[in-house]
């Protein structure tokens, strides 16, 4: 079995970064359009390639400490000898999945703009195709390297299955700590230019967005690619390894007791899950194309066939992988449990795009609040964002009790739980492709900020535009995917927390009680420091953005003000201070949540014990998944109800209705793409800290 | 032990009565001014009084159609046929309390403006002694009723203790369902007239505050009674009353198999010690006065000097109380579990102001914000209502471990979480100060209204301002005893919870499991939706106050443009139609959200069962806490941000920084005087309605 397993993840890994190299050439063989648009794409380039570097140097940093008090702790027993490196290695490859989608991204913007040039449809393939990169990189390094340390744990080291788990779940908290990084840091570094942009370029001086004469507008590009692409990249490489590792972790579990079927074949099932998934969203992805002049609705469909194709194959052949790998036990409700999974992660995208898009009532409705100015249509999102937390709190209900009823958790708790973890592979195996219809959103942004820029024909910025505000909603349907899954897998890693505790125990002989009764106090303490921690994430990021968009305000109001001829578009302003203001402003802010992180769970543990840490882990997990969605709800409605006037509705761009749905969007900006996304790393990495640090709360904490 | 029980309650309850009526006629001996001023306080005593009259229609309704069910699940011998009587009461005296007070209220307005034409002392006399009326009867009546309650259960039916706590948890769920009415009622009319006066008169029309051209101006003065004195009056007797009742259950429980001490003592002892705390609160009163021309921060200290001498007064003679009715076992430790909470309190309520007052670093910074327009005045105010959770949440996380394992929690899990409603107790002994110095503040700003339309000298306005101002700073830290208690008392109400699932099952024969393992599924998708419902329950008063202020911003719109000579000053506005509006509309918004609170713990019984309940009760106590801290403080800096400008800072009134400080004070309104205030009371009430329906949910659920 483990030969097969590495071998075939193997390959399903080099086939997603074939595909990627491939399509990765294919866009690259576009022409980049005008002088004019290759000298900004330039700068965009440029921008983003610099923040990148002084970002990984910050975070090299970071590493190499956590490395040297890894490897003093393994040195010490308290850990074992693989945890520094598989810490490294998950932050490393974390930060290359990041790095490459940006470095397609600042190569197809000006490549799409220039297809515009000629149609909607060419526009959509180069967006897509470069959309589709990202998405097969992050799929292969994952399961790449899930296959490499797997080969060397067993194969190499011959670790029995608990090691194998318990190491590769450090990996996952490489993997998370650096997508923290790149998520927080690029969150910033995007939204303060953007708000900073908007704040005095848009409401102030009254020029429209994208417009050449305001010198935060490179800056705002570079974000959209250190933030939308490179962090997200990250971000979901992370969600892609911690949902398969912790599955495999249970499942080993969930079967180390079972006579009949070896715990490695429990293991395997999510990995040859994400393996499978892969084939399926290349085979999506062929189904992506749309007629010439095609509406958005179209559009839209075209997407969807992609998606609903590869959910529809990974349905109908995840059966027979469960079942071959745990020899008929079982299998229904496993399988019960990965379609419950697939399922919830639609219908919670569903339920964003209704609240999100301003095709339905929601988002109309609040653009109407316009009327009565910027304080009504600020109380009225944040009222739509709580309201809209109501169907994901069901969906994901359903799911859990689905996943664990369903693959036997009745009579054992452990398959139960397994069940649940597999409910969020199920979830994300198809994220080749919808990474890439989420991916794609900033690539058409950055176009369209070229083709305003270098002066294209005004046709060409409605194509951009098209893509773009279609871009939205399918950043929604990846938001939905990504809240939900990042809920599912932390319960999963808290029931792996739980596994873990006892194993340490067992081997310590220290007693522990295994009951984490919400009655009992430290689990009650704990619940309320976690449900705490993801409000104080969101008021730290929040502020963060606040403070550097203040600085970018400050100096564009400078240039503004000091630059001769700026306005009447005679003299140039200087693009990079604002670019340097971001990188130095987003590097420093993004040090102290990450560090609040890594640091609460491990003080929690050491004065509450595990029990607090449990309590915590389950509190930040469902106030984490309520918070997220209610950011990210509340901003995407703001974004498209602004879009919604803009697109003529009470009385369109640049009336007072149009001002206050303006301060709306903006802040939403900091809520949706920032604080909501950190969130769901945050409440993951919590859990693989406590995980790798439970040796030394058993042994050490107060209570 | 029970008939000195009796007596001493009712000696207690009747000196508060008998201090209120002595305290009111003194206060109403003053003469009440001019004419106008006459004329315009008896326009607002008409529209609260309409409001009042209107609004307990629509409860009685309700509880009609409750005592109906709760007859008739009584008659199946599902319940007992105290409840549907001890509900219904607990609801009429809550509406009591709500009633005198603003009675009182709307009494004192004039009288204390022209009290602050002959000096700032004897204003703040007659305002504080409006608030101690208030007090002294939430207090009064809360003792009077239990102790009637009490001796019914006890001494005329012969129940035993378990059925006696039994059956007033019933009437504390009354007094929820009562309270959760008036404040949202209440708080969507207040907030709802100040908004729209505000967006039309101050924003658009560019009149100040309470001018008497504003159509709206009536409504929002009636607003500041209907909502901060009823809506509180009605809140605060629910807590007070719950907290007593919860710890009195659980003392029943802790107590129940101990052969030295009957358990009618443990249940005594919260009751005394409200008892107590109302000879504290009344010697306190003695000690507020203030010298003439007092600056701001002596009459903080005089307010101060009173709360301060009564919470050490009780904390020094808490102690034998507990020691003599628990014969001096585990004394200590329950006399360290009530001053624990004691002094959460005072803590949670300092960290409050300073968080929300314009003297410390928080708030001043948040109107520095304005300098860059109202959406990052609006950023910063919610990440500081996010940030400000930190503390509050370690107070009480202290307060629940020091409470549980003093009081002996380590050895019997009753005693400890007797401890824990017991430091609730000590929280909310004193409240018959703390709210005369919290409801003061209406009845000031009422004063300033009544000063600003009758053209009184501008000294007087700066007099009543200051005393309005100091308003604001006890409002926030009566926000801090009434949050601290409510997450406390909920605590133990969810464990009065556990013990009557026990007891039904027990009676009926049924096998329960009384483990609430938070890693049981069950118990994790109650916690979700647990978590999720103060979200919800935030997002429809936050809506609704929208909706009735856009009702508003519309009719004002229509007097000024339709009523010749009115911004002249020439023509009066229709002020009754906006009272009418508001009066309407709150009426209708406030049933949803309080059915809601009622049937979900139902609903989620039914289908979760009791485990899924347990989850709920922790969710929502857990993410409520955090919610109306977060909307408190945010909606208490923006205020206070804004006044900060007003008085000079950043450009002072009418500057773009003001224009942008007055949206974020719009935007927080709702936050901190509707939807955060009634959070508090949602997580008690959800308790209640579980307890009260625990046997049909242990008998008929799905899981």
């Amino acid at each position: 079995m483990d030969k097969i397993l590495v071998i075939l993840t193997f390959i399903g890994s080099l086939c997603a970064l074939l595909f990627a190299i491939l399509t990765a050439k294919k866009v690259i063989s576009f022409p980049e359009g005008t002088d004019k648009m290759k000298k900004i794409s330039h700068s965009i380039k440029k921008g983003a390639n610099a923040y990148l570097k002084r970002q990984y140097i910050v975070v090299s940093v970071f590493f190499a400490v956590m490395f040297v008090i890894l490897f003093a702790m393994a040195m010490l027993d308290l850990l074992t000898i693989f945890v520094p490196f598989a810490f490294v290695t998950g932050g490393f490859f974390s930060a290359l999945s990041g790095f490459i989608g940006m470095k397609i991204a600042t190569a197809s913007n000006a490549r799409t703009a220039n297809a515009c040039r000629e149609g909607l449809n060419k526009g959509l393939r180069i967006a897509f195709s470069a959309g589709s990169v990202m998405g097969f990189t992050v799929v292969g390094l994952g399961l790449l390297d899930i296959s490499i340390w797997f080969f060397l744990l067993n194969n190499v080291f011959k670790l029995n299955p608990t090691e194998i788990t318990s190491a590769m779940l450090t990996f996952g908290m490489g993997a998370s700590s650096m997508a923290l990084f790149a998520r927080v840091g690029g969150g910033i570094f995007t939204k303060a230019a953007d708000v900073g942009a908007d704040l005095v370029g848009k409401v102030e001086a009254g020029i429209p967005e994208d417009d050449p004469r305001n010198p935060a507008v490179i800056a705002d590009n570079v974000g959209d690619n250190v933030g939308d692409v490179a962090g997200m990249g990250a971000d979901l490489y992370e969600s892609y390894v911690g949902s398969v590792i912790s599955a495999s972790a249970l499942g080993v579990t969930a079967f180390s007791t079972n006579s009949r079927i070896n715990n490695l074949n429990a293991m395997a099932v999510p990995i040859l899950l994400a393996a499978l998934g892969i084939f399926c969203s290349i085979l999506g992805t062929f189904l992506v194309r749309t007629k010439e002049n095609a509406t958005q609705k179209n559009l839209l469909k075209s997407l969807s066939r992609g998606t609903n194709f590869s959910a529809i194959v990974i349905a109908l052949t995840a059966f027979p992988v469960v079942y071959f790998c745990l020899d008929g036990m079982n299998s229904i409700g496993l399988y019960c449990a990965i379609l419950s999974g697939l399922i919830a992660g639609v219908l919670i995208g569903q339920s964003t795009e209704y609240f999100t898009s301003d095709t339905y009532k929601p988002t109309k409705h609040l653009a109407s609040k316009s009327e009565t100015g910027s304080a009504t249509i600020i109380i009225g999102g944040l009222g739509l964002g709580m309201l809209s937390t109501v169907l994901p709190i069901i969906i994901v209900a359903v799911c859990i009790l689905i996943a664990y009823f369903a693959s036997g958790g009745m009579n054992d708790t452990n398959l139960g739980l397994y069940g649940i973890s597999l409910s969020a592979v199920g979830m994300l195996s198809t994220l080749g492709i919808t990474l890439a219809t989420d991916a794609y959103g900033p690539v058409a942004d950055n176009a369209g900020g070229i083709a305003e820029m270098s002066g294209l024909d005004p046709e060409v910025r409605q194509r951009t535009d098209a893509l773009d505000s279609l871009g939205n909603t399918t950043a929604a349907t990846g938001k939905g995917f990504a809240i939900g899954s990042a809920a599912l897998t932390a319960l999963a890693l808290m029931a792996s927390y739980v596994n873990k505790v006892g194993e340490v125990a067992a081997a310590k002989g220290i007693k522990v009680d295994l009951t984490f009764d919400i009655t009992n106090p430290t689990v009650l303490v704990g619940l309320f420091i976690g449900a705490c921690l993801p409000f104080v994430f969101a008021a730290l990021t929040m502020e963060s953005v606040g403070k550097a968009a203040q600085s970018i305000v400050v100096e564009v109001r400078r240039q503004f003000r000091e630059i001769t001829g700026l306005m009447e578009g005679k003299a140039d302003p200087d693009y990079t201070s604002c670019v340097d203001l971001c990188t130095k402003a987003s590097l420093k802010e993004m040090v102290l949540p990450t560090i609040v992180a890594i640091v609460t769970p491990i003080v929690t543990g050491l004065i509450l014990g595990y029990h607090g840490v449990v309590g915590m882990l389950a509190g930040a997990t469902a106030s984490g998944f309520l918070l997220a969605i209610f950011m990210s709800n509340s901003g995407g409605a703001w974004d498209n109800a602004k879009k919604y006037i803009e697109s003529g509705a009470h009385d369109g761009k640049g009336s007072d209705q149009h001002k206050a749905a303006v301060v709306g969007d903006t802040v939403g900006d900091p809520f949706k793409d920032t604080a909501g996304p950190a969130i769901n790393i945050l409440i993951k990495l919590l859990s693989m800290v406590s995980i790798v640090f439970a040796g030394l709360i058993v042994s050490y904490s107060i209570f």
